[in-house]
């Protein structure tokens, strides 16, 4: 098996298993309750959320636990909402859609909502962000990597701008953890959106992380835990794996940055010198260190997926979450690609289990597959193919 | 260890974690990816939906898996705001407050809430709920089992009165189920709200029932996962255990239901006959098998539990949720109890691990504890302690 979907889920680290344990068998206390066993829960809460805090340079009390990265999303631009004299939001047409959809719900009800273009390689541009900003912008929302192409978009700078404007700066970080340094401090973001599965931690859990001062409403509310922002009895196991996912990422950084670099590098340029009609979908040089997206022109993305697939290697089309669904990528179609190139694409995410000996399988399979998919293609002889 | 907060949280069922193992170790893939790691997740959920449908008698397709409980009862009060013609709401004056507090959200938008009160017992009037639902009712919401006073309500009955009057019944399930048989096709539920960590299974998981034709917004969303009712990947390891839990919760059912009456009725008989000026708070024969909420007059009950703590026995004061602030239990104040006898109360919830011998052992601790603290009390003179 050759898992090259990191993206969409990864690999836990071997140690978290261990460490969340306890939680699932003998340390069940609600984390709420007063007594022992509820105090070692809520213990194990405030230890996680120091690790998840260290990640990004902010202060544990700044950090928020959510069901995910979707949760974390929906309650800024949910947050945003409540603010009664400005209604302007301004984000990127490329958004994950736990943004995009609640700015359209949110545009349905009065709000007025800037989506910034990208350029043919993913990128926006940031000289409009200053002119687009009125005294009625109450949030510029921006992702750090784009999940599908692998963008990094320069939020330093949109923060920078953001703070001289004054206006509240929230970034999905959720693609960039592990992957770019983040520091909420350095970079001066208001609101920043984590996810634990994608930085090889368990799922169902995500955090928040919210500057002190930012004053947001709550979006799920009852029992009022984590000082009343964020319902709900906490996913205390899960919340200890994300904890200690974050150190580890923390810890690895470089190391595993050198790692995704170098497979990424070596099957880049297998892929685009072996395979004629092969096209990079993304800025070459701002892009992740773990992703690549393909154009393979004359096939179709999916079927090469599913004919991977029978050789149990695993990548995707655009995201996960919409690969399920027949609908073709916003990302792709915002940087103006063609219909042909984004139905042949697909995404190849490394993770840190990875190894050179997967990319040189991964080659030599795909070679093969898409030999056979084009030569049964309908643009064969657009092509000249075999 | 004495463990006596199963309302507040409980211990996993032995088998559960096994199940669970697979899915944080090497079934890591993302439910919505197309490949074989995705659908060996994507399987795994709709087997856990199977048997969370199976504890309540549903279809599986009408199961949405949340993040747990206070999301559930979120969903379903946001999901009626969204009623333009209708904007009222029954619900009662001792719901949960992740039912209670969306409620006083939509009230400062418009929305009629009417919360129904209870008698000194804890149980609701239901002839009032006929009358009091107009044509501009679009929800009654009653819990099943009070989680402080373990109060059954009638939801067989209300749920017909809401039938005839074609208005949504939701009940909030969370503290009944593994307690009581729920069969939404007899009770005609149209919503229900289960936990999945007070039922023996893994934290951070939930559902909400929702039957099919009733047409409920989404609350959080984004990716479209769950028909796009619920969005955000899928916490598959935690509702895996989530599900295993419902099945062995229904297998079990009746060795559980006599083991917990044959504790309590034990635990409740010594208590009240040998430590005297001990009143029993909530109904005692419409209460859950699991539940018992004494007042032990002349002591302050946050005291009882640090000492019981001493000795490791864990029992709480009213909600977990609500342990760690010093507010006084809206149940009970609901129910008209005074202030002494509010301050006086704690809850002892039983559990699937607990045994007769530790019944013993706490009856044995309760009289010497209650004696120390009864001896040093303010209100020595008033009830001639010792």
């Amino acid at each position: 098996m050759i898992y090259l979907d990191n993206a969409s889920s990864t690999m836990m680290y071997d140690d978290i298993l261990d460490k969340m344990m306890p939680f699932f068998k003998y340390r069940y206390g609600n984390p709420s309750s007063i007594h022992k066993m509820g105090r070692l829960s809520n213990t194990a809460i405030k230890n996680a959320k120091k690790q998840i805090a260290c990640m990004i340079n902010s202060k544990p009390e700044e950090i928020y636990i959510t069901s995910g990265g979707t949760e974390s999303n929906n309650t800024v631009i949910h947050g945003v909402s409540y603010n009664k004299y400005q209604n302007h939001i301004i984000t990127s047409s490329i958004e994950h859609d736990s943004i995009l959809l609640p700015c359209n719900k949110l545009e349905k009800n009065g709000f007025r909502v800037t989506y910034l273009e990208v350029d043919d390689n993913g990128l926006i541009n940031t000289q409009n962000i200053e002119k687009l900003i009125t005294d009625k912008t109450c949030l510029v929302s921006i992702m750090h990597v784009n999940n599908e192409i692998g963008t990094i978009q320069p939020i330093r700078k949109i923060s920078e701008i953001c703070n001289k404007k004054n206006v509240l700066f929230h970034s999905d970080t959720v693609q960039s953890a592990g992957k770019i340094c983040i520091d909420v401090q350095n970079s001066k973001i208001d609101m920043l959106t984590l996810s634990s599965h994608k930085i090889n931690g368990p799922k169902g859990v995500g955090a928040l992380y919210i500057r002190n001062g930012v004053q947001l409403p709550p979006f799920i509310i009852g029992g009022g835990q984590q000082n009343g922002f964020r319902s709900g009895t906490e996913n205390v196991a899960n919340i200890v794996g994300f904890g200690i996912a974050c150190k580890l990422t923390k810890t690895n950084m470089l190391k595993n940055f050198m790692h995704f670099n170098m497979l990424k590098n070596y099957l880049s340029y297998r892929i685009l010198h072996e395979i004629p009609h092969t096209v990079l979908n993304g800025d070459s040089k701002m892009r992740a260190s773990n992703n690549l997206n393909f154009s393979f022109l004359g096939i179709n993305g999916e079927d090469l997926i599913t004919k991977l697939d029978e050789y149990e290697i695993f990548v995707s089309t655009g995201s996960a979450c919409k690969s399920n669904t027949s609908k073709a990528s916003h990302v792709l179609k915002s940087m103006g690609l063609s219909y042909e190139r984004i139905n042949s694409s697909i995404r190849i995410t490394i993770g840190i289990h990875n190894t050179m000996y997967e990319m040189k399988q991964m080659v030599v399979t795909l070679k093969k597959i898409i030999e056979e998919l084009r030569h049964v293609s309908p643009l064969k002889h657009k092509y000249n193919f075999k």
